[in-house]
């Protein structure tokens, strides 16, 4: 077990229309005018907008509306808002919306009392010092940025997309409501439940060995999820299939399943490689939704490198699906252990395959000669090697980029 | 999965040699004058003490002591404990000990501000509301009171072990550093994976059905402990043991096995009827240790509510133990139901029973006609009925005590 830092201070208010308490919250939190930060308009239309709007007024705070947040949320955006957030004065910065609203509501609010260019902190020439208080109510569970340190920007003047992480940008308080989530899409739905899963395998497979505790939360919440998500799919209106995604979302990713996993105590656990090659894809190809890139990815990046732990996915094999090597002296040992990681992550895949998510890159229409230019901006990003489990270098995230098609 | 409302904001700073970075990380949460809580003189003896005075003189803070803290702490104590903190001037409490050394400090912390007398929170003639900031440096993992919302004070005068809850309360900062418990006594080992266990069962058996994500948090979280508890047993020195056990003692207790499971969105889940029915033996019997009394009334418990609802006891069976009801032609469903739960209860208790805790009343060296006294103290503080997963009368109270001799 490896020492770490460890705080999630996000004060979460979760239940059955719990989107009515958002003013009394803020006020609680000590916010008093509030940028109201949300996505291309389905909060307008739905009516949730105005109920959360509503609740600000009668807890006596004003406020500012800054919508048009698109999915893979853009920094251009994001400077826009910024110059908003300071011409009206804002002391706080509410999101509602899923991960992209959120993040998008996170770069304005450690942008605002930055002197310099907001994209600096992605491009690594800064650090998160200062920023805003920052709310959400959450519509989409899948990203969990609703309690996590991180924070994901593209940049399309670059073709790039990439993160930046910091406790300091950790939301004080997130309004979880799962009824708000049962007009959410199948799709939608299936590629958010991927998401939370590989934030799990990340740092399930990061450089550090068995941690009982840490990794018996993490497989616990993977299977919940394939308990729940079925459910939701089949009946929008579960209640608790909904909120028991909604909860293993925020659980996901608010770095509870890092815990003693990383290599160092202040920075996140885990190499978090199927995510940095699914970035270059959804960077690429807007049309990729982030959770379903991950549902070819992640099978893909684990089939090429669990020979070198394949220990460490024993224990996935077995906990997650209660796999476990043959043991019979027909079979010799090395085949056993094969076979059953690969039946784990056979069994991974379809389980994404049966929420309808995608199988190999060509479903999102795109052909093996987009490798070159995936692999030129995930140098850019990475350098020329990255990952924890095992180092990648660009010939390795080519082999797994072609593994994929 | 009922509503809920949960916030941990502790920082939790763990890993090994941590104990020395107490001084710069209570700088860092703005601690700048500090009343140092400790017990009965372990601390002082092993240098444990002086390393964190260090570390507070390192960091430019300056403190005051104030030790004496016992076992099961006494309201006296708190109260003398205000009157120096007042004369002081400390702005914040830091406790270097286990749970009876962090709930003093908790309770001197929230008396400090209070114009009445500190037993009023504890009488329920009060409710916290200011609480100067707590951080704390733990030296036995059990009462998980390092993240808790919970505060326990017992009050001689009137033979009553009565506890609080404030989130308010919440240490800001838990210094773990696992390798200062490689001194501690195997006793006290068990006696504190046991509390640990008993912490999450008193919220797994709520009035609350399944809540799949949290439950399978707190089963995860009980088979690490039955894991590493052995191992730390055997080699009071293996680091892993001991990390995971620290870590889960305080997942048990933060509330996060609760979400969810709570009739009351802002209480803790669960009716606590174990920890009820000790506090009164713990109250009485000084000789009782908290965790080696649960480790009798525990099982004593479940084998007297089970039937309320079998079901969640199956699940639990199955979760911890992999124990299912035999499902054959020969016995009915009930026989097998039957023998499935009461298997997994006497596991549970053999486990208690192989860390060296005991396994009936009598082995505290107390007689049945002690029941009484215990009854009479029990209804002054609980009412004539309590408890979620089944309501217990004070008769219901006697069959448990009664059974557990």
């Amino acid at each position: 077990m490896n020492d770490f830092v460890f705080c999630s201070p996000t004060k979460f208010v979760f239940g059955r229309g719990y989107v009515d308490r958002t003013g009394a919250e803020l006020a609680g939190a000590g916010f008093k005018r509030v940028l109201v930060v949300f996505g291309q308009g389905s909060v307008v239309r739905s009516g949730l907008l105005e109920r959360v709007e509503q609740s600000l007024v009668d807890a006596g705070l004003s406020f500012v509306e800054c919508g048009g947040v698109r999915p893979n949320p853009e920094v251009e955006w994001v400077r826009a808002a910024i110059e908003k957030a300071r011409a009206e004065g804002v002391d706080g910065v509410l999101a509602v919306g899923g991960g992209s609203v959120i993040d998008a509501a996170k770069a304005t609010a450690f942008g605002v009392p930055y002197a310099g260019d907001v994209w600096d902190f992605f491009a690594k020439k800064a650090t998160v010092g200062e920023c805003l208080p920052i709310a959400a109510v959450l519509t989409i569970p899948a990203a969990g940025s609703e309690a996590s340190s991180s924070c994901v920007l593209s940049n399309d003047a670059e073709n790039r997309k990439v993160g930046t992480n910091g406790d300091v940008f950790r939301p004080r308080v997130a309004i979880m409501d799962p009824e708000v989530t049962f007009t959410l899409p199948a799709y939608q739905t299936a590629a958010g439940v991927t998401d939370m899963i590989a934030h799990i395998c990340e740092r399930y497979f990061s450089a550090v060995g068995e941690v009982p505790v840490t990794d018996n939360l993490a497989c616990g919440i993977i299977r919940a999820l394939m308990e729940m998500a079925p459910r939701a799919l089949a009946d929008p209106e579960d209640y608790e299939a909904r909120a028991n995604i909604m909860w293993a979302g925020t659980l996901a990713h608010n770095d509870l399943c890092g815990c003693g996993r990383s290599t160092n105590p202040t920075a996140r656990a885990g190499g978090w490689e199927s995510h940095a090659l699914e970035h270059e894809l959804s960077a690429h190809y807007p049309q990729v939704a982030h959770g379903a890139g991950l549902a070819v990815i992640l099978p893909a990046w684990m089939r090429y490198v669990w020979r070198t732990n394949p220990e460490r996915f024993l224990s996935f094999a077995d906990d997650v699906f209660g796999i476990e090597p043959v043991d019979d002296d027909f079979e010799p040992r090395e085949e056993a252990v094969a076979d059953a990681v690969e039946a784990a992550i056979d069994e991974l895949q379809m389980f994404f395959v049966g929420m309808g998510m995608p199988r190999v890159l060509g479903d999102f229409g795109v052909g093996p000669d987009c490798i070159d230019e995936l692999l030129a901006t995930l140098e850019k990003t990475k350098g020329s090697e990255f990952g924890q489990f095992r180092k990648l270098t660009m010939d390795d995230a080519r082999a797994i980029y072609e593994s994929a098609f």
